[in-house]
């Protein structure tokens, strides 16, 4: 066997001496695939970042094979030998990933065969790189999932910790951009703690949906071989397998739910980013960004710009415009592989890689930001934002909402004219708009006192947050419990 | 109170006179909303579709304010009944969803004030429309995921249907819309059961994280009077309350995940739309679609159009609209409530009325679809779709994959060249390329041999399907079960 | 013929009594189109839209066929003097355009075979849907490029009368939404003017590029009746042919262009909501919007909410939609015509209502805002928003502008910190940090001074803004002479 | 001053000895940028690109500021001499664009001030990054636009000459994928011509649209030197100078139009990948691709994949994502510049990368493509796709359309049945359906006779062709000529 192999692993060379690759299909073609081709269509510059997980699928299917007498035992102990030896080779930058080679799946059979000669293609047997893909892209996609879970359990750590923080700073709540009601500080970031929950939530149900391994679908139709697809799903962390071949080599649900996941999580970052962007401005000095994280102008002495909470609102539209890429690729579609859905992977690194820096960046952003409690506090005054307990005080006293919500309205408005604000009301001037009102009415209007009625479950009042801080503790404990849970083949 | 509830319908009537209704939020102000600005923004002509939802809630908020003693008992009580007078009334045809209306909550509490008077005015205690619109959108939520569901089912039923009767339909497999290997129709309508499959588990984990009630969120900060939330989430089905108000009301995830949703529904129809456009080409002829279900042209009198099919396949397009508008619309919005959400409607109603009546013309395009089984066989002669067995009989003999593949290439190449096909071969051909052919080469060769060969798990052999079928029976059994378990409140 | 005619009229209203219209393309088939099939490929219900377009457009067809004797001249005559009648019917509403119909070309020939008799089929010589749709479309298209480029001058006026109203309000420009430089509020809304004035540029583009009829291509090969495309063309307006036949039922480049026209139009008026919503909170206070055009809350009485600026920016979101929609749909279609082409309609129709209607609102918002010069000027106060012309004082005394630039740095961070702004800095002051300050130093860092230095060209100064003025009637002026030399045949 | 440009070059080394580059704001900052920050911030990674745009367009500005006297003329000369050093040894490779650059413009004031010390700090006056980078992208268009436009052409002509050769070539003209009417392939060839046509069309009405200048804008308000922007807009061959500052740094319009232009290209490229595909299954087999354009499988030895065409078809989707991405960057977004905006570059690089490769593999794809005549011919026979014409011979005896499209339905039909073509047809039989047939209408169902009876204008008949050619030509000189005209500073 040995001197076989070097034979071969001479061919190998040979074939490589040449500035392009051969491909894996080329036994009967004639023509070799033209340079714009290859160039066009080569998908190793992007998708070799599925290396590792492309060798650890492949062990386990040399593994499989040997078990079912597919191939010899000693084959099947000898190719995974040499995979084990690559995969540690490429850990340690000794085996570079370099060359002109379609995919990753031909660098890393065609390296194999180099070096353990003809033996080499017996790896592919009972395979397609069909099933092999996608096999690969749901490893990494596991992967994926756990980074962005981890890191969304910090920004949920750190929004948790600013908002116990601050728990006593007041703020105008907002709608319409309006100042409508004063809320906590405390309570307006943990809505974004609940929303990246949900972020997270939406992850697990997809890892679960989509933990079925493609191995055995083949090209398309299942394979002739006694294989056992059990085996390598168990060996590779699957739940199971998917239940048809056609469906398995077709599937890219779970890289759209993937993105569009992403895009969720972004649509939320770029909420919070823009009100980030706002606040630190000027007019509104609710917050101050961290220096470290701000940029000045190239010729505006004075300026400290909130670039990265920009750019992570911007990278929105990025993951946005991938989960539109790859719905239009998938659209009408005929069964079953097509090359069309080597672009998937384009989309889906592009989704993950923006979506977790920009978890990151905005954990950074709220870890380190300055907000300041006085200028909130201070906007309050004269805002008018405690109208309605005004007129919640007269419907206390029979008088339908309706109707106190109008006589209110005509009170703010005449006040308004005369420049006061609600702090600046007697009870006298309230009684000529209404001879309900009384000293009680007084203390509704104290934005402190509004709040702190506001206990009843999702409202502003500190109870209130106190609960949400426990459930949001436990929350966190879950879902990182699911992470740990995950085997984890490589990183994303 | 019986005088004073005839006035303040008098009342009611004579804002009514105008052309326009007096807004609820009008108290205050001195202008009225211009015409133009009022047609701009109001949602009534499109949210009215949201009635019966909203007086449901309407109706449990009115119960749980009596129980709590926010108002009395009876005018909890004259409100309830008033309002479900109206719902039959409506029903009936008797009561009509029309006028000049901001949108459909003002529509609501317009109409009962006229009727019982001030009381009416009542009702929006402890509420806003803020918190009342995302109620009213998540309970018109949970009926259309039913009806999405049910539709599934249906569909999976016809392909089921379909794939039994079909069992022993022989096709080519395709990759690249070229022949790969021989299949069994039944397998490939099978893949579209398991794509409809995860269709209907994502609904269902979609409509477990929705499930929670945003009542008691008030404007955005909770409400100051002593209502029980848990109350109203119970009497209208919900799972449970959101536990943070900022995030009730802000909060449109659950109407981009239902688009998603949708979107990948599509996404799996236009695929199969695709095919069916394509099988019945005069080319193809693998279908003849029912004649009720295709239409002619004004002036080829010949023609006979798969129009349905390809309405489905270009409808993917409208909910890809959809979701990318609905995503552009939430980007870079600071909290918590802003007009913009008002836009939500329009793209869910849209995702759900084109996915929901495409899922059912595919269902009746599945039903009444005429396959042509010996189109399908006949097309497998000639065609090389065994190949790979021909090169995995070399395998099995010992022969490295890579090799064997190299060796029935170039015969492939040269039988094409010759006009044959490989059910032409003699075995003194085969031996020409390679010795270790035999008779068991032969008939690896024969398409019905090289389907029942892919037995393991996934593949197209016949005892696969029958595992399949088994599944798929009790997957639909599980939807329809979950189906049973909700409340639902309203037609979608 | 008298006789015959009331026979087939006859005919027409047998068939008319059933629910459903015989549709022109059902000679030949044995089963009647499904109703569900029906309700889901009717385009009636919106396409209706195009009536005035489809008659206009088949009086001329009749008329060439009459001049071309493929028909005779009094057929050509009765066939054109009745779609005059009805056309005038529509008008007056005496015909609707209601019925089961499958579009408006269904109902224009079935109303005119009802009213005629036979005759009536003689109009669909030498023509089919397939081209008469197109050129439907194309005449509204020209008819929706005028209304737009109308409501773009309207919106222009606005803009350039603010402007000049309010050409001393000076206000700190934005850059990443912190102050960069003073400017005049004119030049910042003379820069919507300058995106408004590429908008209509772009529509007048389109038009001279998609202003050629497709008449005479007929289902797709052209026809084989000696007609007169050039005749056609001319009395509808085109300026031209379509030149392939082929091309001219499967082009629908016109409708992604419009779309993209349109979505562009609707990032600028997003753009200019955006700062409409923001200059309106009470922390800018730079505008007051017309209380006509704002709304107020159910419950919060203090309320006044920019609604119709939060939604103009919430549409944008919309035409994106459509634009995907459409580009989704067209992705990978074979040619000619395919019934995915339909969508195109309503897509179209989409962008157009929502850009032609909130380009009006943007107008009427402009016309009636009321901006706050006091609260802008004081805003420049303490901003350091001058540093920029205080480091080119240096530059002017020969010190390169890197180290300027860093010297007026490590100056506004140090006043910052003392709490004070460059307004408040003395000579002496400055000196320490660099000596080359002098008296003009001071003077340089008054606003007024800084802006009227920036007369370059496209500069803020008011020589600057009196140049663009001119220019700006120049440009409506231009816009005002296309609209006025389009052939216009109905309302879009 | 050699002295002090050898130190203040030490002081650009010292800088450079940390692994990061100062930034050019960085004077009055305390903190540094965060490493984190600088990652996911910088854009030297892709807007390195600008490289030769960026130094041009600086060589111009020193240049213009020599001239103005806003900097000395020996310092012009200094700054535009090493710049142009700078260009020529990057050309040459001996300058590498590498380093931890914030952007492109850092790296080249960074660079040249490390060679020629503290003079280089003052390319910067008068001018902005704001104002630059917009610079520095419309260059790169205008190469950009040319080399569509080049490639375009040639793919014009690859189409031209396809027509030309296989103008005896008859094929089914298909609506809805099922065959119409009988066409020359060359017809069908040439749709896709005049698709191309309106594609150029579109990029030069761009080019004219966006070819002003916004140098002299500054950072957003003009600068305050006496600068001559229509001197660097001539030297850098622009029309002319943007009119209003605020607009030309926050104008990112041409950048949206740019890439819907590339998004219709790759519509029209994938509609014709989408028949390549087609054509080239076993059931079509009107076209055979070069095989040196096609893949195999890597377990189906039999295999001949369409991957080029595939992946056009599917590379639409990117740049639908790309205009999608992009458009929801800019909704919403306030003056002027936003760092949001840095966003555009990734789109537009993007936009054009995909659609210049796909334009040139379509070009290939088409000049190696063999099309198969006698496969086309034969699908002809039995197809009715002349029953129109057989229909329009009663129309012209008389009959109206209508009834004629219906009696040879009724034919086609029965014919079908009986499993005849309209070629088998005889006299007698069609006599039985209607007595006005007659010998001529044996003659209109011959494929060779229907084509070439449709003559007029855009029809399928060789004079049209032959028309179609002339104009091509034409046009293709028109758009070369366009190229001509163009000043190129360098590669996109």
């Amino acid at each position: 066997m040995k001197n076989k192999k070097k034979q071969s692993a001479k061919r190998g060379r040979q074939r490589m001496s040449g500035t392009e690759v051969m491909p894996l299909w080329a036994g009967g073609f004639l023509e070799r695939l033209s340079k714009e081709a290859f160039s066009y269509s080569a998908s190793f510059p992007y998708d070799k970042r599925l290396w590792k997980f492309d060798i650890v699928a492949s062990i386990a299917h040399a593994r499989m094979l040997g078990t079912c007498k597919v191939i010899a035992d000693e084959e099947s102990k000898l190719l995974s030998s040499e995979l084990e030896k690559m995969l540690r080779e490429i850990e340690l930058g000794k085996l570079k990933l370099e060359g002109n080679y379609e995919d990753i799946h031909s660098f890393v059979e065609s390296t194999l065969t180099e070096r353990i000669g003809d033996i080499g293609g017996k790896l592919h047997t009972a395979r397609s790189r069909n099933d092999q893909v996608v096999t690969d892209m749901k490893l990494w996609m596991r992967s994926a999932i756990a980074k962005l879970c981890e890191a969304i359990c910090e920004l949920c750590e750190a929004l948790l910790s600013a908002s116990k923080k601050h728990i006593d700073f007041l703020m105008p709540g907002f709608t319409h951009l309006q100042h409508a009601q004063p809320v906590r500080l405390s309570h307006h970031l943990m809505a974004y703690f609940w929303m990246m929950q949900r972020d997270a939530d939406r992850l697990i149900d997809l890892h679960r949906r989509m933990n079925l391994s493609p191995l055995g679908a083949g090209a398309l139709a299942g394979v002739d071989f006694p294989i056992d697809p059990k085996m390598t799903a168990k060996m590779l962390g699957f739940d199971g397998c998917m239940r048809n071949s056609i469906d398995a080599v077709s599937d890219r649900d779970f890289i759209v739910e993937f993105i569009s996941c992403c895009a969720i999580v972004m649509v939320h970052l770029s909420r919070l980013a823009e009100e980030l962007v706002l606040w630190s401005t000027p007019e509104f000095g609710f917050v101050k960004l961290k220096e470290a994280l701000c940029t000045g102008s190239s010729i505006m002495p004075q300026k400290r710009n909130p670039d990265m909470a920009e750019l992570i609102r911007a990278r929105c539209g990025r993951v946005v415009g991938a989960l539109t890429a790859l719905l239009t690729v998938l659209k009408g579609l005929p069964l079953s592989y097509n090359r069309d859905l080597q672009e998937d992977k384009i989309a889906m690194f592009e989704a993950f890689d923006v979506t977790h820096s920009s978890i990151l960046m905005a954990t950074m952003l709220i870890t380190s930001a300055e907000f300041n409690g006085e200028k909130m506090r201070s906007s309050l005054r004269g805002d008018f934002s405690t109208a309605t307990d005004l007129a919640n005080e007269l419907v206390r006293k029979g008088i339908p909402f309706r109707h106190a919500h109008s006589i209110v309205g005509k009170l703010v408005r005449e006040l308004a004219q005369q420049g006061k604000g609600l702090e600046d009301v007697t009870l006298e001037e309230l009684k000529q708009y209404c001879d309900a009102f009384d000293e009680a009415s007084l203390m509704a209007i104290k934005p402190e006192v509004a709040i702190e009625r506001r206990a009843e479950l999702s409202g502003t009042a500190k109870a209130s947050l106190r609960r949400q801080f426990a459930e949001a503790k436990r929350y966190i404990k879950n879902v990182r419990k699911f992470i740990a849970g995950l085997k984890l083949l490589g990183e994303p």
